[in-house]
């Protein structure tokens, strides 16, 4: 049998983006992508499932797990481990489902090293269109605001830098169709489809 | 002002694959995408107009067009010259259009040649999938069947490698989806967001 992997999708932008609201909105179309769901060490709240909310563990077992390398990243919020398992995610993308991780900029970077075969798209706010119009529409704002926007920009592109994907979230289902766009082209990679045929004549060849 | 640029879609494929079939359920569904307008020597049918259905030219146009290398590709059909001018696609492009170019394989590689920075699509058949399948439940077939779609894929997958994307045409609305999906996904390329906003920051410097 030859199966076609899955791909791990990173969402990731500046704190307030609206990762989640994009991640929620994309769920209620998207029936395709898995979502990646997280270790963590805090407890249990009622209604919650293991396994399905979130992969419920002790502060001894999610150690171990840093130390063994066993996670695409973590993070400490208040008092608590939070952290993405890395066979967990292997073996949906081995089973050919897309994985979709939402996760802050340090996280995601955490991933970049970790998986740097996934595709990071970095969500940035519309400053950046409204910057454009800023500039083009020259004398109407003061030396000031224009600079201090600059500045953002600058700061926003150093973050871009290390993603392969930039969506602008001017309107969330405009995201959303850019996100999906991402996702279905991504599968239609000429490397991704040759690898998967050239499996497909070794194995004849057997 | 600054614009984003559009960029030079090419859809190709093996004879017969349904290229123009695509091409056509696309251009009812997507208006942003302009179609590229080819050059020809053949006389002007009724109800064809110069500029909208071909450029018009003479034999010695069209091989002074040639020799100053302003054709993205060429070729010739019973005893007429048909092609791609160069500078039509460039300026489309630098005003911000997606210019698609629905051709066979011979011509996408001359563009290959001298457009490297187009988005090159390969159409492929079904019979990839079909051949998966073949192979997933053997013994269904004769050992010659199974040689003959094994040398047919390994030919078009020494094809594809000149691509950037490969889609199958199992039903045209899902190959015209995946196109969509690709010219959107392009668009959201980090390097192509990445130059735009850099060139938004030199204005503003100078």
């Amino acid at each position: 049998m030859i199966e076609e992997k899955g791909i791990l999708f990173i969402l990731s932008g500046p704190s307030g983006v609206g990762k989640g609201t994009v991640r929620k909105a994309l769920f209620e179309q998207d029936t395709n992508l898995k979502y990646s769901i997280s270790m963590t060490t805090r407890s249990k709240r009622e209604g919650e499932r293991d396994g399905v909310d979130y992969f419920f563990r002790t502060h001894d077992e999610f150690k171990e797990m840093i130390q063994q390398r066993k996670l695409l990243e973590y993070a400490e919020y208040v008092g608590n481990y939070y952290g993405t398992p890395k066979q967990y995610v292997e073996k949906m993308i081995e089973d050919g489902h897309d994985v979709f991780l939402e996760i802050e900029v340090q996280g995601a970077m955490q991933v970049k090293e970790n998986f740097p075969q996934g595709v990071f798209i970095f969500l940035i706010p519309p400053s950046l269109e409204e910057l454009k119009n800023r500039i083009q529409d020259r004398g109407t704002e003061s030396e000031d605001l224009i600079s201090s926007r600059l500045e953002e920009a600058r700061n926003e592109i150093e973050m871009m830098d290390a993603y392969d994907y930039v969506v602008v979230n001017d309107d969330v289902m405009n995201a959303v169709s850019k996100v999906q766009s991402i996702v279905q082209g991504e599968h239609c990679k000429k490397e991704r489809v040759i690898k998967q045929y050239k499996s497909l004549l070794e194995v004849e060849k057997e």
